[in-house]
């Protein structure tokens, strides 16, 4: 069939670079370390994969892990993701006397948007205290920005946010944001460090221009969670279940009459994998595409019937809430002296 | 493969009327107007269609239309709904002189289940201006409850609703509720309007016990607007796009190089069907599935790698904040002399 | 002038029982613990000190405290309240298995009128756990009610919370509820607990039937924050202290060049007492007034023209977050196992 | 007394022109139109009268009205101010081609200081679609901007505002704001254009620098609604009152035996003074001071004991957000051609 249809290249949209390599066929060198239930993957892009991905060249921290309304998991997660972040601020020779500006990007009247402003209200800001010098050892001096969404503001983002750092002029930037991902399993459930800003057609909010060393003039470091996903990957990564499922399903089926057990059955079926032969007995013509043109017909099927919805969990609320205090709370005592952050 | 697999019958979640019907093969009558973008389907459920679809017996309109963050959109459907609410106040022989209780079904803390509180918040409250005579005429005796959810309350939800109608004895009861859709194309763009109250697994909230005349003794009118979706119904509907789309370019191919047009894609492929043949050629083994079939194994798969997520556009915050607005102004309007509400 | 004008007797407006004691001339017995920066008063209301100053015989405790936005403040202030309620549970002879119902009076809409709902949002609710068994060990039994505003029902709220009792039916109801002081010092800055209920007139939402033992046949503890005070009290509260402020000032001018110093300055004004001659010397008429008079005049000076507002500090916002917070976990607190509460 | 006591010179806090020059005993020459219950009265304040009450160069209109959570009341006032700003814009020479950036000052997380931001909310942005040429007749280029306040982003306001109006260019700015009154009767009664703009010590944030033309290069109109009051005021105010009150009851007392009738009392007593000698009678020493020398009094003892709160009215919440309605759309409406406003 694929040459039958010329199918338009969709670009999956994915802000995770460690989708981004999963997507690719390319071989990319990453290291993944494991802590209870939460999994770090680090990954240094260079000049060669960036070609080979498409994202900028730096280090790239993706921390995965369970749901953060569990409070259990908030707590491993918020320390996970202060070790990952000292770590990278290391990494770029921040010193503790280095100021920051942290800027929470989207729109904090839409839930899914609003993880970057929900974050910055819990920011301890001290600039104006060292401002009138009543400050105390241990503190760095922390401005922070919500400057809003270009729909209600007029404002091109990073036109915004560069004018301000040229007023404050602080050492580094470090900027939070809503993500789009490119995998059901993720969504609200990874957080991605890195030391490359934020670029264009990242986010929900589909900011312009880029907001990087090479435009700013400082340090960038870009925290992100991945707050929804567009429907056609919902359907995209169920027909690989799919696959996977009948796959596993066919081997055991004459061994047990109960046909799956749903204890760690993710687990249990990841590395199933088909012939093309048993692919396209499957799923016919459409089990025969490459995985890019799968992709591919499916947006073309869901943008044609105005369908790709864009979607987030319907606990999306709870999630978020937890979710920008586990950010909130690391950043803070990530740059601060933790005995002064309580 | 249907031999083959034992599918558990997962129940395909909705609280659409019209949905239980086109998901069921039987053949009940409805009846169809329509109002430029908007269409308006009526249908009742008697004795035997009830059980044909499981669901209860008595009238339900559905309204769909398009997007209410569109203003103009948004009082065509005001409208339409105002006049869909009264026939069936005056189908029920509810006097203008009847109190009502209007119940907010729903957590309003949790986006896109705040549809019913936040409907609340609007509706205009007089039953405390008749306790004590400070009433201009036109108005009817309306009081409010947002109830709340189990899981903030402790309490079952109907049981709260039956103990304040037993105190404040209303002629009538509204409820108004968030609800599942079984179509991606219906969410957040239809409301439903029933005499049949409100049902055990309806709605986000997941009420365990029915809100309806036979129990709290009074009519009950559910009104509703799907807000979520499952992933595996994003799946299935998708699945059915694509062999429409498919059988729609196999069609057009030969005729025409621009392989489609995008313009009124949707109504172009609505009636496309493709033969089992065809089906099983482009599907394989899932295309040779009955619709059924098809449901149970997305709805499977997704739920043993625990995926079937229920989900909301990401629009959610600007959809619910004007469908709330359009169900309290319409509510209003249809209670009240029209004058006296503004 | 006294004899001049006829002063109409307004009734100074208070829920504090303590301040109730203090505008009357009566002696009634008190108990004053002081702890750091803390002070608990308690007093047992019996019949004959019921009839001198018009409030309920019953217990009341009244906890008085600095701001709470200092989070030190915040937490001793927890620590003392939860000491009290557990020794009025105790004292109520209210057993670790008795059943809760606790409710939140007020307008969560309005912001110095919700401390009630704000409470009950962090409130840990376990009933619906009991009702399918998934209890675990050291928690009680606990249901909540919002039940909101006359205003916003149309209902009664005393009606709407005794249907629910009825429904619910706990072992006893603990009301939180925004309240109004006589005095400027305690606004946002005490707690009343007392086993007598709430009482018409009382809170911010004027409530019109009593929520007591009496009515609703439970023990019920009431739990209230004064959050507002009537411009008219703020007056009085000035002339009383420009009085000790000008006593003091004569005694000391002539010792000492500085004419005041403001370190503790309230402590040391506070018994400075003029005779009748000086106060008239110093305000005239109005200091010939006795104090119920000089309120009576205030009050309707004020009245008369339109302007005896109720007033909340415009820091309003931020102490209802704490206080809320205090409550509630104080609340978690007393009624469960600390440890299941974390 | 006045010799005996010495006071130090309380400013009296107030951002309305309008009560500097109520409070100075200068005369200077102010214009009033009467609307129905509502008043205008405008001012222009020159070179000389500058010194005299130490306020900016330029012109001030006060419109002064009543509740506007009356809708009644809530249309006329709207009407009213946008008459006023558009006579400014043309006064100022301002073309319906120049572009407007509108500023929101003021924290969003406390009602009494949200006027600033909740205007922004319902500003018409335009910019970005000039950006990009989507732009229909009779819309003026118009951006927006919460640049929140000092303590939550550690950035001095006036500094941000300067560094994004380099960035953005406008023509000129508007600037809105909550507002500090010195009087009980203009709270969230009274709007204040000015072509002044915003001054040190303004509004609730307390900005250190101004944000006027000379600073930021182009015109900058600052419209303020007072939300707050000090407590000395309501204080001295009530004082007045209570002089006047008394006067007007001596002068009928004998006339009549129901000593007041409240129907317009206010305006009854308003021109009532009494003698320095009746003063003295009645209010002794206090009676006798100036009224700067009352008002440095009052100040000084509610300073002394800590009781000096600023205050709002409890219904704070409900006039904000008509305020901020009105303010939105009146400024919507007189920067764009009504039609496109709707």
């Amino acid at each position: 069939m694929s040459h039958e249809i010329d199918l338009k290249n969709y670009e999956i949209r994915t802000d995770l670079v460690l989708e981004s390599i999963e997507n690719s066929q390319n071989k990319i060198a990453t290291t993944t370390e494991t802590f209870g239930k939460i999994k770090v993957t680090s990954v240094v892009i260079d000049e060669e994969s960036s070609k080979l991905i498409n994202k900028k060249i730096g280090s790239y921290i993706t921390i995965e892990f369970e749901d953060v309304t569990d409070s259990e998991n908030k707590n491993e997660v918020e320390e996970i993701f202060i070790k990952e972040l000292k770590k990278l601020l290391n990494h770029l020779n921040i010193k503790d006397s280095s100021s920051v500006l942290i800027v929470g990007l989207g729109n904090e009247k839409s839930t899914p948007d609003s993880l970057g402003p929900k974050t910055i209200d819990n920011i301890l800001v001290t600039r104006h205290l060292f401002l009138i010098d009543k400050i105390s050892e241990g503190l760095r001096e922390v401005s922070a920005l919500n400057p809003g969404v270009m729909a209600t503001t007029g404002i091109e983002t990073s036109d915004l946010i560069t004018s301000v750092v040229r007023e404050v002029k602080p050492s580094f930037l470090i900027v939070v944001d809503a993500l789009a991902a490119s995998s059901i399993a993720r969504i609200n459930k990874s957080i991605q460090i890195t030391d490359t800003g934020i670029h264009p057609g990242s986010g929900i909010g589909n900011m312009r221009k880029e907001i990087s060393k090479e435009n700013v003039g400082i340090p960038v470091i870009g925290i992100g969670v991945p707050t929804v996903v567009e429907s056609s990957i919902i359907v995209y990564d169920t027909i690989n279940y799919l696959f996977k499922h009948i796959s596993y399903i066919k081997e055991n089926q004459n061994k047990n009459k109960l046909i799956f057990n749903r204890t760690n059955y993710l687990e249990k079926i990841e590395n199933k994998n088909l012939t093309d032969k048993e692919k396209r007995d499957i799923l016919g013509l459409i089990g025969e595409l490459s995985d890019r043109d799968q992709k591919n017909l499916i947006n073309e099927v869901l943008n044609a019937v105005n369908y790709n919805f864009i979607v987030t969990p319907k606990e999306v609320d709870f999630q978020i809430d937890k979710l920008s205090s586990v950010l909130a709370s690391g950043i803070n005592r990530s740059l601060h002296d933790e005995n002064c952050v309580k």
